[in-house]
């Protein structure tokens, strides 16, 4: 496994193995993996010739107040992983070759940008969304993998790549979870004994969500209610939203049928945890 | 020359000829060829393996109230004149499939995109980059051409390509001019006898404040203040700015050394017709 700083480098390796006709699969991350980043980089050794995973710490996607400063960083560590999870590539740029001083151009969806998380971190689909964009030209890679948790940025992801005309196709993988059902996170590193134990509630509540709309429940408020009142239980949680919307544009489905997503996102402690379960309601399923 | 107007087909296109090592070389266009673009489709047949050749009005880079719909279009004899000057492949587009009702991505370049013709076209580049960066991802080229009469945009598709590591190099080619120095636009169709005699203008008074730089003359606002008094003698003429400013950043140059760009949008009747020079105010230039 090579390990490439260089934005010039890591294009001259892109267009030499497409030259070569090689499938290039691609995973961007800002790295400290879990289980739910070496899901996406075996499957990119599954499907493709040639694994390349970035670790970029972004900081155009963080908000002031956001931990952009402490967001664990520990790149000898991924390499070991990513290596042993079948990348051939790691690619690692600096900060200032990505956005240097004078950097103009922004990469903005509208529409999908400002709602859910977007509203409580505005510009930070845009810093994501134009990163993905940089990647993409640098990589051009042939499929590219991201994590369902991150539901929002995926369906943003995959926007920009259909209206842009982008040559790569959009793999989501599932969610990975912990033992007692919380959704893997570099961000978990955050929590203390008590958080950590607290937060387990997230997919039990969205879980309890789910149970309800396959019973039949169809009033959006109700749903949410319930869940809500899951979570408040625990001394620890503080609720962002709880919503539930259709997963391809992102809006609040008034009566719950079809392809449904309750997606959250809770303070536990000062750590903000995102977590979601797709459903389909039709009658049948 | 083959003429495509289907985004895929497009696609498969560059796809293979990217597979057989050809390179390149991209015009787009907005079609309603004159000598201008013609030069540009000339560059490319010397530069690369296969000439692209778009053609296609942008609906979202026209304001409500402009010109889109009387905008000059001629697909048969530009396909004749492209041809002649060495094109391979018209791509001629349709609007739906470019621009499907809900699209929601866009491509802005902040700071360049708010000045010059940008205060008086709000949008209009938000909407050039976009085009653009969908052209370049179904295409693909490896050069694309530019006429520098449209000196802002260039700028902007530059700073677009290296800030988002597009794998493209761009070429901004020389203005080409009628023989009265009025400089090639399609919109210059628009203009009735008196209007095409007044237009001239626009060059002359460019080249009169490019004499007084190389007079050594300074004073921005003095220089503009002469380029204005000889446009507004032709009572056809209304002027929208007149600004000499640094050609990369596209600021107002307070002190004119250094390299400079005079830039004009002036309407001549109904029509906006812009122009520019470039100096070099260096001593000894």
């Amino acid at each position: 496994m090579r390990i490439i700083r260089s934005l010039a480098a890591m294009s001259e390796v892109s267009r030499k193995l497409k030259e070569e006709g090689a499938r290039i699969g691609f995973v961007p991350t800002m790295g400290a993996f879990h289980q739910g980043h070496l899901s996406l980089v075996r499957q990119a050794r599954r499907d493709a010739d040639k694994v390349i995973v970035s670790i970029f710490v972004n900081p155009i996607q963080f908000g002031p107040k956001e931990d952009f400063k402490k967001y664990p960083r520990g790149l000898k560590g991924d390499c070991k992983l990513a290596k042993a999870a079948g990348a051939d590539f790691i690619f690692s740029p600096d900060k200032d070759r990505m956005f240097p001083r004078r950097f103009l151009t922004h990469v903005e969806v509208y529409g999908l940008s400002d709602v859910l998380c977007g509203r409580f971190r505005p510009g930070h689909f845009r810093g994501v969304a134009t990163v993905v964009a940089k990647l993409f030209n640098i990589v051009r890679p042939d499929i590219a993998y991201f994590g369902r948790k991150d539901a929002q940025q995926a369906t943003i992801i995959k926007r920009m790549v259909s209206d842009l005309n982008m040559p790569v196709r959009v793999k989501v993988m599932p969610i990975v979870r912990e033992k007692d059902g919380l959704a893997m996170s570099s961000r978990n590193a955050y929590l203390n004994k008590q958080e950590r134990e607290d937060s387990a509630v997230l997919f039990q509540a969205l879980n309890q969500g789910k149970a309800l709309i396959k019973q039949g429940k169809r009033n959006r408020k109700d749903i949410i209610n319930k869940i809500k009142a899951i979570i408040n239980k625990k001394n620890t949680a503080r609720i962002d939203y709880i919503e539930i919307i259709d997963p391809d544009c992102l809006t609040p489905l008034k009566a719950v049928r079809g392809k449904a997503l309750i997606a959250l996102a809770v303070y536990v402690g000062k750590t903000r945890l995102i977590d979601n379960v797709l459903i389909n309601s039709q009658p049948g399923n």
